[in-house]
């Protein structure tokens, strides 16, 4: 039985942790992007899913890939970020469940034509799970996120992922130690009895 | 800027945690259900959307109407756990943007029959998102839980969502103390060349 985990902690996770515009000078090291999958890769997907395909682009050249993807106000911080990160999706996920969910047939809940549109649901639902995972954990582990989703999906695809045609882009980000002078005013999070229902 | 948090708390977050098939005799207050929400709430939405409609099940007979929507094996757990939740999604969530999003008109991105598909990935992605910071948040405050989507979504909807026809459910959880009798071996969770590319 776990206990609460202390305010500093909870702040730093959620309450006064923010999607940031801008980075300061401080690099992200090769050995945090994986410290960051192998917290993310722990928390659960349905059936062991793990559909997420993460693409961290470090070199100018890359950024420059995704920023041409982009609207020109995210473009900027793509290309100013210290990292910036493709949170890409399988759609052919279920190939891999004898691997990642071997005590069950999980693979023949997906398989078939007519399951196309629940494959791709299922990825979508899951990836996104992943994407909140990696943002979560890059504060966890003392970085800051930027997430977007005002890009060309397509591009995208077709910048990054063109040889696998089965993974698609869910949505991007990008990672540092944030500058705080590039935060906007925080918006609205209403209370409890606004979005949720005791019943 | 943030340093890690400690390895304790990187546990209980991911790497210790588990999803429970059970949980322990101990109750969940309703202030835990609003400590939960005011976490979660905080976690970062496209142009903070929050989408997410969360109803939570803590009698008995809404527990039964949960239960009844899902393979037998899900609503067992459901019956026995001492919180049972739905992940709701709301399709209609522009609608509230000009409050949740007010310093551009952001309503109008969103706008139109034309957009009912773009509206629906919406939702489904970052109500999948505030799903993850749920799953987070409970961990953070000390509790466990199962999410699951191994459920009729139609008859969720029209048990919980009748009088809102623009409310769908996502997905299910459970929530409580883990019983960790109850918890199976850990599926794999592959290292970072896997799924990861740094460009």
């Amino acid at each position: 039985m776990s206990a609460p985990l202390d305010d500093a902690a909870l702040d730093q996770l959620f309450r006064t942790a923010r999607t940031y515009n801008g980075y300061t000078d401080q690099p992200v090291s090769t050995e945090q992007l994986h410290a960051i999958w192998d917290l993310m890769k722990m928390g659960p997907t349905s059936a062991n899913m793990l559909p997420s395909r993460m693409v961290w682009c470090v070199s100018d050249e890359a950024k420059q890939k995704l920023a041409a993807c982009c609207m020109e106000a995210n473009a900027k911080k793509i290309l100013a970020a210290p990292v910036s990160v493709v949170i890409g999706m399988d759609l052919e996920f279920h190939e891999l469940l004898p691997e990642l969910f071997p005590h069950t047939d999980a693979r023949s809940w997906f398989t078939g034509d007519d399951k196309a549109e629940f494959r791709r649901i299922s990825a979508l639902r899951n990836s996104s799970l992943q994407g909140a995972y990696f943002i979560l954990a890059a504060r966890a582990l003392g970085l800051d996120t930027g997430p977007m989703s005002g890009f060309d999906n397509a591009a995208v695809d077709k910048a990054f992922f063109a040889d696998q045609p089965n993974v698609k882009s869910n949505f991007i980000s990008t990672l540092g130690h944030g500058d705080p002078s590039t935060i906007f005013g925080r918006s609205p999070r209403p209370g409890f009895d606004r979005f949720n229902t005791i019943r």
